[in-house]
């Protein structure tokens, strides 16, 4: 499949530079693209790149242009533009529609004539899968949840019991939504376990990564807003609910109960405790400890950098005295402060 | 499914305040439950709401029993008297006793009549499968393994050879119990395998996590005792031994060969690195290192509280120098104790 | 199945001391090898089990051997030797070659004859498996990817399409490889997904634990080399490049386009920000964040050592006055530095 530069800038409504009727086959960067590859510039760091690119044209700002050596597509979101022709020059790869004989799809659950099930897919009683969902290989969706439409669940995924998962979402493999939540009751015998009676609610446009686990709520729902974006191995709590539009990178956990706002966006490694209220609009970079709660927009951190392990251990050794240190330092001010004032 | 405060009241061995007839359905939060459902409080944080709940009966301590504006049952562990009452209300469902058409289960392996093969799930040679067992969809269990009477692998889950579960053992989606433990031995040419050839032994009434991975030992076995609790996307390396009625929090890790006692509370994130020793009743908080053996129960701490990111810059940025903050302050401190004794 | 000490030290060479017609029939430790086993002595933690050993045979180094109490096999790296010896004893069970019939195998797939497709696996169309290759049950192999000779897929682990595998290369249950990038376009409405056109290329005599998530490029690959060792839930961001024989422990995670060099040695929960360039034989010890490029081999630290709780407390809240205190110490230092001067 290929489109010309101008095809490209009718559809996505944005200005050529140079000949309108260059064609571009595929994608590729701007150091590495051959001359049938489109490719974009919207990190300042790969300018350097640019002067020297093999590609047949470029997807960048105005402001980029000048430099451009070949044609051009102007865009002031050029990240966005380049995203929306990838998806064009590469769509995903089709499967047959229907359920593959091989899986096991119970009589009850209602599959719309357009989902695909793949091999060793099981769907149990109730499920109710919507058009153009692709159920993947090997995925496994309990009872009585529903799937509603163009949602894609890659290869091996696991939906628990009841779960309600919205349009157009991405569920990588290994995903579990609706495992059960961790709760435990003490007694004088051991924990005795405490039924998660709550279940998942994942709205339109979401994306779960790989392994990532989104765990049931306890009595009421565990709550996934509207385009949210979980990236690989990400842990969610009982009754955690994430606000539309946030997004998290892989290996981060939130603990029960936690709500985090609209349009976070949250490193790597961040581990949130229980209960908390997260605001709208909050960054958090990578292997921070959120231990309460966060009112106000802004950027919080939490992660100690890495150093040299000889000088790091001096270091970490101090931490320990920390506090005496703080207070021997404020003996010394009052010794000096005193004698100041004798003076 | 309903019952009357009275028949609970016997059942559990507790008393009641109010209309011993009052019936209740199913369970709910002080906050949204409503006139069918029983609640509770066992959490002082949700006191204010028991004035205003709509539910028909809350559980709770008696010295709450007077502000309850509904019929009550008293317990001095209100939490587990709830837990349990939501277990007769809304059971498991129930599915088909018997092996799937879809299922594979070796000809050598025996299941009890009353055990649940869900469908593709996979059964190999010699394992023996007790009875009322569920092996969920997709679960798959390697030859020579055993999985006790009334234990529950709900999807997806995979055993390794050899591995022992225990009785009433419930395992979630995406768990790995019996992966190799990680172990190489290194020659010029680059890492060799050792091979791994213990196995896993899982205890009673425990419970593993969504995703959680547990190692076989590499001679010895990895040992999981009675009432042990891991939450979701716990690792724990070969020849661990984690004490009976430990509880360990989402995201955690052990090290191959730690020792961990019986009762310990440990939170999310922490990590342990190997040939450690843990007392019995240690309690860890969140994003904790562990990095040395602890022969003293208490509780442990190792996890930077998060700050605003330009404060926090500042402050790391000194952690670098803290080491040499400390000696300039040794060496004031000299000058100043010299002055003194000269003055 | 057992070997003798002579037939073991002809095949290994190595050099017996004691009886050569020594025979041995599995391993054990030290501590607990009854009187058919072989056992070793690599760490001189255990040394002190050797006197009392009840083993058959001992393998150790020269230097140990005159403490040996039993025969004994000497080599410079026991530990190696002992491995090997390990496999000999106690070989991979072996599975019947070909596809088994619930496998659903794609007519455009190319399985080699000595193949094993286990139960419930499904292999998409234009793979290719090679030979001798264990694809194990449950396993998703998607469209147009390559597993080469003698790699074993042990149970429920998910390839996605284009995947290149190699030779003897190992992946545990529950492991993917070349699920999405996480790359998004902001956009006034949320995120737009930007397609993910890359795959992921693994090297020969790879190991890939338990429930570990690896990307695919965004357009370029991501690459594993050769002799690289995964340990469980480990996240391999998109564009990533793991040099040669590094070997990575648990729950790890590098984000996106970070390059990783040859020989590097990495510990649990360490967590690397993205755009990274990780020089050769870089040791980093565990919890440590690397926030900056490493352009020198040595060792790197960055996890501070658990504390008893409040003391920890306390010093935790010393640390947000860090910045202070050290000013508070340069002014200290200044005013008896003036005082100095006018002495």
């Amino acid at each position: 499949m290929s489109f010309t530069l101008a095809e490209l800038a009718v559809r996505f409504g944005c200005s050529v530079q140079g000949d309108p009727k260059t064609a571009v086959y595929s994608v590729g960067t701007l150091a590495a693209a051959g001359p049938d590859s489109i490719s974009f510039l919207a990190n300042s760091k790969y300018r350097k790149h640019l002067a020297a690119t093999n590609a047949a044209a470029v997807v960048l700002t105005p402001a980029d242009a000048e430099n451009c050596p070949v044609p051009a597509l102007l865009s002031d979101n050029p990240y966005a533009l380049y995203a929306r022709i990838a998806g064009l020059l590469q769509p995903e790869p089709s499967a047959p529609e229907g359920i593959h004989s091989s899986a096991v799809v119970a009589p009850g659950a209602r599959v719309a004539e357009s989902a695909i099930i793949g091999p060793n897919a099981v769907v149990e009683e109730d499920c109710r899968i919507g058009e153009r969902v692709f159920v993947g290989p090997g995925c496994v969706i309990r009872c009585n949840s529903s799937v509603a439409n163009e949602s894609r669940l890659v290869a091996n995924v696991t939906i628990g019991q009841n779960v309600q998962i919205g349009e157009r979402t991405l569920i990588h493999p290994g995903a579990v939504v609706g495992s059960d939540g961790f709760g435990f009751a003490k007694e004088d015998t051991g924990w005795l376990k405490v039924p998660q009676l709550g279940t998942v609610r994942v709205g339109n446009d979401v994306e779960i990564g790989a392994n990532t686990t989104i765990d049931r709520g306890a009595i009421d729902d565990t709550v996934i807003e509207d385009g949210v974006k979980l990236d690989n191995q990400i842990q969610v709590g009982h009754n955690v609910h994430i606000g539309a539009h946030t997004i998290i990178a892989a290996c981060s956990g939130i603990s029960g109960s936690t709500r985090i706002g609209q349009r976070c966006m949250i490193a790597g490694m961040v581990g949130f405790v229980g209960h908390l209220e997260i605001a709208d609009d909050v960054a958090i970079t990578g292997l921070t400890m959120i231990s309460r709660s966060i009112s106000e927009p802004g950027i919080y951190s939490g992660g100690l950098p890495a150093d040299e392990a000889v000088r790091w251990r001096k270091n970490s050794a101090r931490f320990k005295q920390l506090d005496d240190l703080a207070r021997t330092v404020k003996g010394l001010e009052k010794v000096i402060g005193n004698r100041k004032k004798h003076e």
